[in-house]
């Protein structure tokens, strides 16, 4: 696994050991918490200015903040989650995203009955509303969990709108450009890996 | 990237190839397509017995049956969903995963105003009746949409009850015995990583 991917992991895992009052932690016990070998974890912290006090080991609050600046917390992201059915409804509900600084403005559907509701004080706009609501707003992620057909036309739609962060729950695969980040969560690869699991340990019964 | 996230993947694009009734392409036009080299690409499907013909490449057919058999689809596996709120919801009315054998038999939930309802025919029980339900219908999955508090309690009763896999969305490391599988789904994380990159990308103007 990349670094990239186990920052988040180390910063969960100190938010944890800090709201269990938790004030310093060894790369040690960081290793049976997280399952990374203590010395993929002093290496993954060294490669970002190595924060670790030799026989102390990291203070878990400066690591966690260090750690929260190097993820890009703190800092504000407006944020639309376009698709207003069940999963974008589930996203907008999410508090925690809007604590981490993921502001979600608003929420964009093409259904009429969906649109003008409210989650969590999170309109859904209608999805003709995506470029003048982008002119108004200065948008950084858009979340998108339209059906598939649908995903590739929104997003360069938002694309055109300056958009530069995808969050995308349809199961294909995006064409953006190269400065726009995309973020997949397929949710059937997923699960077809449990059932590739599963069967693997039914096989090796 | 592991051979067990990739196979999803093969999966997924000979579908839409299929459905596209493209009937043979070449390790190297996979590449193109996934992203992929051609030769891991060979690699892994040699792993798996080496489907293709020289000078002909594969099958798209043939090689999306026999993914499908290696991924354990055709099986069919009796899933719950526990906790009701949104993000079960939008699980439970994908339909394409019960078309891909994973058959949603019931969402279980604590809150008094959801039990009793249903999601595309799907009934929302009382989380009290998930060891009566497993007595009556043998779980193979259990997907875990419950608040990060309740999470280990829910998977401690269905493991209890045989589940031997658990798809869990709540932001935490379950404890499971060995032979239960678990796929983690960690929404926060996947955020968490679009933020770094949109960061890196700044610092790199």
């Amino acid at each position: 696994m990349a670094v990239i991917r186990r920052l988040p992991k180390y910063h969960r895992y100190l938010g944890e050991l800090l709201e269990k009052d938790v004030t310093r932690i060894s790369s040690y016990e960081l290793s049976k918490l997280t399952g990374f070998t203590a010395s993929q974890i002093r290496q993954d912290f060294n490669n970002f200015g190595g924060f670790g006090q030799q026989g102390y080991g990291y203070n878990v609050e400066d690591l966690y903040n260090q750690l929260g600046n190097i993820l890009g917390l703190g800092k504000k992201y407006n944020t639309i989650i376009i698709g207003a059915g069940n999963l974008g409804q589930a996203i907008a509900n999410y508090k925690s995203f809007d604590d981490k600084g993921f502001r979600m403005l608003a929420l964009f559907e093409k259904n009429p009955k969906l649109v003008g509701l409210t989650i969590r004080d999170i309109d859904i706009l209608d999805i003709d509303s995506i470029e003048s609501f982008s002119k108004e707003n200065k948008i950084d992620i858009a979340v998108i969990t339209t059906p598939k057909s649908q995903a590739q036309d929104v997003v360069n739609r938002v694309v055109n709108c300056g958009v530069k962060a995808i969050w995308n729950f349809a199961p294909i695969d995006l064409k953006v450009p190269e400065d726009v980040v995309v973020e997949n969560v397929q949710l059937s690869e997923s699960l077809l890996t449990i059932a590739f699991l599963l069967k693997e340990k039914e096989e090796n019964v």
